[in-house]
C-alpha cells in the first residue's frame, strides 16, 4: 500500500517478479484496494502508514498497517523477506520493532548498493537511518556491510573504506578519526583506509560506511547529479542518439539495483524509492528473495559475534 | 607554482587572462621556472609549497612559499585578489594567517559554486574547510554566502538552505537542529529551511549551508557522479554524437566555474582544482578579478557586523 504509485505499480512489480522469476508472492494490504492480483495471496491489513506519518508514531498507532503486516510476517515466518516502496522510516521502525534487532548490533543501519560500471555495487552503509553515529557503531556497519558484500556479490574478502575527506588518516572529524583507529583493529573487516566521496562510484571500494547524515547526503547529491546530466544529455541529443545511451543512464540509476537494505535486524528488509515503478518493484523483491536465499540475516548475526 | 600542472597551465591560463580578459596579472614563484610569462609582471619566491605537506606547518616554515608571498601581496595593496591550483588547504591557511581573519568571523569557509542550467549557480559552504562546525557558524555561512550571492550573481534575497536529509525542521543531526532553530532568526538571511543533496543542482535554492564535513562529502560525490556518467555516455555515443553533448557536459563540471573562495578572510582568494587546465585557471582568475570588483571583502564585512 506505500509509494507514491501504489497499490498499482506495486501489485504490478509483484506479478512481474512472481512471473518471471518464479518468487512466491504475499501481498499484504487492503484487499479491495488491490485490484488484480493475478491470483497472488493476500495477508489483509486495513490501515496503511502515509509518506508524511511520523514513523514511530505510526507503527506504534497503526497496529493493522501493511508495514507493520508484512514485518510480521516475516517475524512468524509466513514471509522469508519483505519489500516496501512506502515510508522508508516506517518500514524501518516496524522491522525493526517487529522482526527484533539482531544481539550486540548497537543500531540496525541501512545499507544501500550503489551502481560501478563494469563490476559488482559499492555497498554505502548507513544511508540515513542514524543522523548521529558513535564511532563504535560504524564498526559494525563495517561488519554487516561485509557481510551483504560477501552474500549478495560473492566477494570473499570485500574491501571496507571509510568516508572522508580526504585519503589520510588524520583527515576528517572527530567521529571519523576515532573510527579510523577503530577500524584498524577490527576483525573480519579488510580496511583500507579512507576515501572520498568521488571514490564511490569507482572499482576502488566495496563496502564504504560512514554516519547516516553523511551517507543520506552523498546518496542525495548522487542523485541529483545524476538527473541533472540525464536531462541535460536528453535535452542535447536528437531521440535517436538519445535512446541510444538512456538504458546506459537507467543501469547507474540506484534504483535499478532494488533499493536498501535495512542491515541489523532479524529479517530482510528491503526499501525501495516511493516514486517506484512496476519495474523497479520488481528488482526489490529479487533482491529480497536473494538476499533471504543466501540468508544475510545469518551472516550478519556472525559477523556481529565474531 | 602549485598544482598538478604548474606552472605551464598556469602561466599559459595567466596568459589568457591578462590577452582576452585585460586583467593585470602578477605571477608569483620562481622566476627562473616560469618561461615564456609574456611580459607578465613576476614575483619572486623562491620556496613552493608541495600537494602533499602539511597545510598550517608548511606555511609557518616557508616563509618564502609562492602562495604566502601572494597572500602578502593581497594584504600590502599589490594585488586586488590570489587565485591558486595549489594545495587547497596552504592557500587557505596563507590567506587566513598572512591576510587576517575579517572581524566578528569565527571561521572562514570555502564557497564553491555549483552549476544549474538555465539559471545561477548554487553557493554551497562550507566545502571543506572545517571538518568540525557549530552551529553558529553555519549562520554565519548563510550570512557570507548570502554576501557572495549578491555580490556576484546580483540577487537580491537569496535563499539560503541548510543541508540535512529531510525538508521538515525536525530532521537531520543535532548540529542541523540547532543551525535550523538559529536561522529562522538570524538577520539578513532568507531562510527557506532544509534542503537535501538533490535539490544542490537545482533552481530551488541559492545557497547551501552545512558543515564542511558534509559539503565536501556532498562536492566530491557530485563530482564522482558527473564523471562516471560523463564517461558512460561518452562510451555509449558514436563520435559526433559525443560532440554535440560533450559542451554541455563539461558546462555542468564545477571547475568551469572556476573555483572556490575562502570567506571570511581580509582580501580575495580563489582555489582551483589541482589539476587545473590553462582554461580553468584563466577561469579562476576572472572570478577572482570580479570578486575584487565588486568589492566581495567589504559586503562580508557588513553582513557579519549587522
Amino acid at each position: 500500500m506505500g509509494g507514491d504509485r501504489a497499490p498499482g505499480e506495486v501489485v504490478a512489480g509483484a506479478r512481474r517478479a512472481a512471473e518471471e522469476h518464479g518468487i512466491e508472492i504475499v501481498l499484504v494490504g487492503r484487499p479491495e484496494a488491490l485490484g488484480d492480483t493475478g491470483g497472488l495471496a493476500v495477508v489483509p491489513a486495513s490501515e496503511v502508514i502515509e509518506m508524511g506519518d511520523e514513523p514511530g508514531a505510526a507503527v506504534r498507532r497503526k497496529k493493522d498497517a501493511s508495514l507493520v503486516r508484512a514485518a510480521e510476517a516475516v517475524r512468524d515466518g509466513k514471509a522469508a523477506a519483505m519489500f516496501s516502496a512506502g515510508n522508508t522510516g516506517a518500514a524501518m521502525a516496524s522491522a525493526l520493532l517487529r522482526m527484533g534487532r539482531i544481539k550486540g548490533v548497537a543500531r540496525p543501519a541501512v545499507a544501500t548498493p550503489l551502481p560501478v560500471p563494469g563490476t559488482t555495487p559499492t555497498v554505502l552503509l548507513d544511508a540515513g537511518a542514524n543522523a548521529e553515529c558513535q564511532a563504535a557503531w560504524l564498526v559494525q556497519f563495517a561488519q554487516m556491510g561485509s557481510a551483504y558484500a560477501r552474500a549478495r556479490y560473492g566477494l570473499d574478502e570485500p574491501r571496507v573504506g571509510l568516508l572522508s575527506i580526504g585519503e589520510e588518516s588524520g583527515k576528517g572529524n572527530s567521529l571519523v578519526k576515532d573510527a579510523h583507529r577503530l577500524l584498524l583493529e577490527a576483525g573480519g573487516v579488510r580496511f583500507i583506509g579512507n576515501v572520498e566521496g568521488r571514490d564511490l562510484l569507482t572499482d576502488g571500494v566495496d563496502v564504504v560506511v560512514t554516519d547516516g547524515f553523511s551517507g543520506n547526503v552523498a546518496l542525495k547529491a548522487m542523485e541529483g547529479a545524476l538527473r541533472l546530466l540525464s536531462d541535460a544529455v536528453e535535452g542535447a541529443l536528437p531521440p535517436d542518439a538519445w535512446e541510444t545511451v538512456r538504458p546506459v543512464l537507467e543501469g547507474l540509476d540506484p534504483e535499478a539495483y532494488g533499493g536498501a537494505m535495512l542491515l541489523g535486524v532479524e529479517g530482510v528488509c528491503v526499501i525501495g524509492h516511493g516514486a517506484s515503478s512496476a519495474t523497479a518493484v520488481a528488482n526489490g523483491i529479487v533482491v529480497a528473495a536473494e538476499l533471504a536465499a543466501a540468508d544475510l540475516v545469518s551472516a550478519v548475526r556472525s559477523a556481529i559475534a565474531a
